[in-house]
């Protein structure tokens, strides 16, 4: 199996090196019910602002619910659809616009399912499976489709499945999933007390 | 030292199981600036949408920039002044609201945020530090004490230091300290192919 840890500029925690989100996916291994239950799991303990909970997940399972699979599916962009088909799970992230306790706009909700889906993704990590989240869908399509309440954001779907070898993809994709990972430099994430002001790496 | 791990009904990996968000921190204890890297190297590993990387960290240390982490503790609401005084470390996380490659709005900006915090918060947990993140602060404040443009959204101050007993709390927030950890059943936060229809919990 590809593996394609950080390559970081100081040492992180093996489980936060190890999330990628690769495309190759197995799509004849069958991801349980207790597996995907762990997942949200992993998602249900993440931190919030107020403890307000803002995420929610619907989750279409292939082998016990075709056709809410295939709703889920249709929603994807074409350039998702591509790989994903091999996902035997497709889980859809949502945000809830405003808190449920006093129905105030909940600033956070968005900040705060991205941590909870992060959750999910490194419990896929734990598990020896792969969770990829994908922007590329229509929110309005998954919003009737799933017939979700006015109040929430759709925000993201999540392919999770076994990994398979990139030689599964197409030549364009392949060349994608064995690609050096690359992310910006500290310097031009992390300043230090004030606005571009350079931080010391060592 | 009181650890809370997740009461969790299905296992998720002990990393996320142990992180939650303590306020009786140490003041007397530093953080390295090694350690604060770490932290920010795994923010920087964390997913985005088309690969944006659309976080930003103003690091407040205390040890090395006394002004900044006063400016930075001036922004927080006085409910968190209380315990956030002993944080050694205050990092401001910023959300990009524009894409960088071409100016357009990033509707996911907040959300991928959101996950690289929570990976802060997961390799504070690694290094044997707490990560705190706190909603409540002047975000207009801050975006004046440290120069910050107008096209980012200021998201959460996040108190970094060394855990300490219940008992340097307030009584109230003893008791809040030692407190069970609670979230939501699976069963109101994930549905079935469908918004609201029960999944099966075992």
């Amino acid at each position: 199996m590809l593996t394609k840890p950080a390559i970081t500029q100081a040492d992180i925690h093996e489980l936060l090196a190890h999330r990628w989100s690769p495309r190759a996916l197995d799509g004849e291994k069958a991801v349980s019910h207790a597996q995907v239950l762990s997942l949200l799991e992993a998602a249900r303990w993440a931190p919030s602002c107020f403890g307000a909970e803002p995420w929610r997940f619907i989750m279409c399972e292939r082998q016990q619910n075709e056709a809410a699979w295939q709703q889920a599916f249709s929603c994807l962009a074409e350039a998702n659809q591509v790989w994903a088909k091999n996902a035997p799970v497709l889980l859809l992230a949502i945000a809830l616009n405003e808190f449920t306790l006093n129905g105030n706009p909940n600033r956070w909700a968005q900040y705060d399912t991205g941590a909870a889906v992060e959750n999910i993704c490194l419990q896929a990590v734990a598990l020896g499976l792969v969770a990829h989240q994908m922007g590329g869908f229509d929110a309005d399509k998954a919003k009737a489709a799933f017939n979700l309440p006015d109040n929430i954001t759709a925000m993201a779907m999540v392919a999770v499945g076994y990994q398979a070898s990139p030689d599964s993809l197409g030549e364009e994709l392949k060349q994608r999933e064995i690609a050096e990972r690359k992310r910006l430099p500290l310097t031009e994430l992390c300043f230090d007390g004030q606005w571009q002001k350079p931080i010391q790496t060592a």
